[in-house]
């Protein structure tokens, strides 16, 4: 009988392909089955941090999100189109799992962290053997490249998601010392004004590609308000006890 | 003239040498000099972690934390103590830098992210050569090993440090969907009383050497309430929405 093969959530990092794990590296450059997420007929962003690490050997199974814009985020139909794609993404790291094949499943960021790999995760862990690999996040990645500290001595740092409503932003934004925002996208208007009513507008940097080639560091007051990408990250940062 | 040499503050990860990044492991491979914080008559976390990897002639220097304990931390001698010793640790790195050495500094977790290497890095960035290097951060680590995400969709994330007080933890505990709580230590009783203020005691874990030897997750409301160690992290997973 065939042992059951490893699925791992393996965490990339920010980007740089310099910044992700010694563990990531050495399962990626002995990859035999690599799974990713991507839009339909895009590359997908965490296969490009691999570029160049897999060995030619590995098989490459692409899981292209249905496409969901035609459909509102509370719709049920939304949940519904993206519960049966996860299922089939499962059923699929399933039988290459029955069959003994270890899988890298490849994650932006850290997996549990807002990360998209939950979704495969919670399907399968019960039956099947799942291994994460942390990473480093996003929001280490771009608070490094502002070159200031984001938090200091007993600072309270709130993280919040551009898709929330813009009352309980402001709200977040004023009771915190230290602040992350992210899925930024096509809500850059609203996490803009509910940072100027928490009177906290003037402290935001804008990351855009953080540690990837593109990276660009701005304050966000003197952003253009041109569209930015949806991984962007605002950040403010704390300013707690420092000796 | 002899170019000044480059000062990194080097994040090593939440404990586990194989989650270090590929930068960090190749700097420590081929570092010369190793400086990093201990109390006195520890062996200190951070030079722990790297064990083994460094180079037979790497120099170390290790910087011992002046004792604190008999000041209260509101004490303003408590602050100039520990100012002195940061100035002493920063004039240190600043003649090796001038003397052409780089110098890897050791920290633990994501240096950027409540680290001690901050108080350096303020010190020497604006004339010498600093480079950041970001970590895995011990939370990473702590939800990574509870097997369970800590965020979903819109769930909203908040850090608290052990050393707030009651009222304010129990405000943010009560406010945030995901929380993460460090510095926990002799704080513990305190933090356990304000996620019950919040109605969270019985959601939160608690996390001790999180991807070392030694490493335990228990529900806090079982852990039977002995001294924990300060880089204890508590955590509530979030419940957001999930496809």
């Amino acid at each position: 009988m065939t042992s059951l093969g490893t699925l791992y959530g393996l965490g990339l990092g920010p980007g740089d392909p310099d910044l992700m794990s010694v563990r990531a590296d050495r399962l990626l450059r002995s990859a035999t089955h690599v799974a990713f997420f991507r839009k339909a007929g895009r590359p997908g962003q965490a296969r490009r941090i691999v570029e160049g690490l897999l060995p030619a050997s590995a098989v490459e199974h692409a899981m292209e999100y249905p496409v969901t814009t035609e459909i509102a985020v509370d719709d049920p139909a939304y949940n519904e189109t993206l519960s049966a794609f996860y299922a089939e993404c499962a059923a699929h790291l399933r039988a290459l799992s029955n069959d003994g094949h270890d899988v890298v499943v490849l994650c932006e960021g850290d997996p549990f962290f807002y990360g998209s790999f939950m979704h495969l995760y919670t399907r399968l862990v019960a039956t099947h053997p799942v291994q994460v690999v942390p990473a480093i996040t996003g929001m280490s990645g771009a608070w490094t490249v502002t070159g200031q500290p984001i938090t200091w001595g007993d600072d309270v740092l709130t993280v919040l998601m551009g898709t929330l409503p813009e009352a309980r932003l402001a709200r977040h934004m004023a009771d915190s010392d230290a602040l992350v925002v992210m899925k930024i996208g096509r809500h850059l208007d609203k996490v803009r004004r509910a940072l100027a009513t928490a009177g906290r507008l003037d402290e935001a940097w804008l990351i855009e590609f953080a540690t990837m080639p593109g990276q660009t560091v701005v304050k966000l007051a003197q952003h253009e308000g041109r569209v930015t990408p949806y991984f962007s990250i605002v950040v403010v940062h704390g300013q707690g006890r420092r000796p």
